[in-house]
């Protein structure tokens, strides 16, 4: 396979799918000999962000040190893989601003479905009003306007959503598998 | 010229003089087509690490997190070259256990050398107590007891640490120019 440095960025609310479509993705382009990193959201924080919490301030900021490193990586030929909620839009405008090949992939998945789905249950407890700042309840999520890449973990299989990543890399000249 | 993904650090006080060395080998690098970035201590600072200060632990976490980066970029076939007092050993010690291809530059200048060139007025600052937490002064330095690379500002000339760089990363077969 042959590919070029570009930065993945999956957004979406908790549990809509980012890690697991996220490391599927990762996961295939290792086996395929690929240069790829990714950078979990939440192991991430321990490393890059420990202390930080969840107010608008400190979540730009971990979204920000998130783009730092990506772009390092993909502006030296590496895939670097991000699943972070990253919930506001004009943060991650201001990330992809600085990445030349930014990828945008919205990890949609409605609210109801979440909430009942609910495997970590978060959302039993922040609709009860016990998580403050809680991403899609508490606290804002701008979803973005024109992504790369739309999948939706409510209508569509893992398979289907992966799918529909490798089709839009190849289109875009990013992926290429012999 | 080719190379390997590897990490420079360059470890030692204010002032000695590793920006200087740290900046001088990334431009070689970067005109001879390699692979190369430089994460400079005070300037990753407001990006990885606002918000921090000069505590040990504090101390501890911005290493860690120059350590990281750097481990991605350079098992990533990247040069990931660093300039950071890094006072404390073992958390150097730490990140070099991390990475694989880790080169340890100590850049060595006396401490009278450097307060009496303090071209920042911070040395006089320090001596005279008005600065907490000053590495060498009010804070110690734990100069590495086996770096790969020793040179020393007081006594060569610039171009001399530099081609000492050079020979050692030309003897560990780490970068090679044809």
């Amino acid at each position: 396979m042959t590919h070029k440095g570009c930065t993945l960025w999956f957004t979406g609310l908790s549990g809509a799918g980012k890690s697991t479509l996220s490391e599927r993705i990762f996961d295939k382009l290792k086996k395929s000999g690929a240069k790829v990193e990714l950078l979990d959201g939440d192991e991430v924080r321990m490393h890059l962000s420990k202390g930080l919490g969840f107010s608008k301030e400190d979540r730009d900021t971990n979204v920000h040190r998130l783009g730092f490193v990506s772009q390092l990586l993909s502006r030296n030929g590496v895939i670097s893989i991000v699943a972070a909620i990253s919930p506001y839009r004009e943060t991650r405008d201001q990330v992809r601003a600085k990445i030349e090949n930014f990828v945008e992939i919205y990890v949609h998945c409605p609210i109801e479905v979440l909430a009942s789905r609910d495997v970590k249950g978060l959302y039993k407890r922040a609709l009860a009003g016990e998580i403050a700042n809680f991403t899609g309840v508490s606290d804002p999520y701008e979803a973005p306007l024109n992504p790369e890449i739309n999948v939706d973990s409510s209508t569509e299989t893992l398979a289907e959503s992966e799918a529909r990543v490798w089709v839009r890399l190849a289109e875009m000249g990013l992926v290429r598998f012999d």
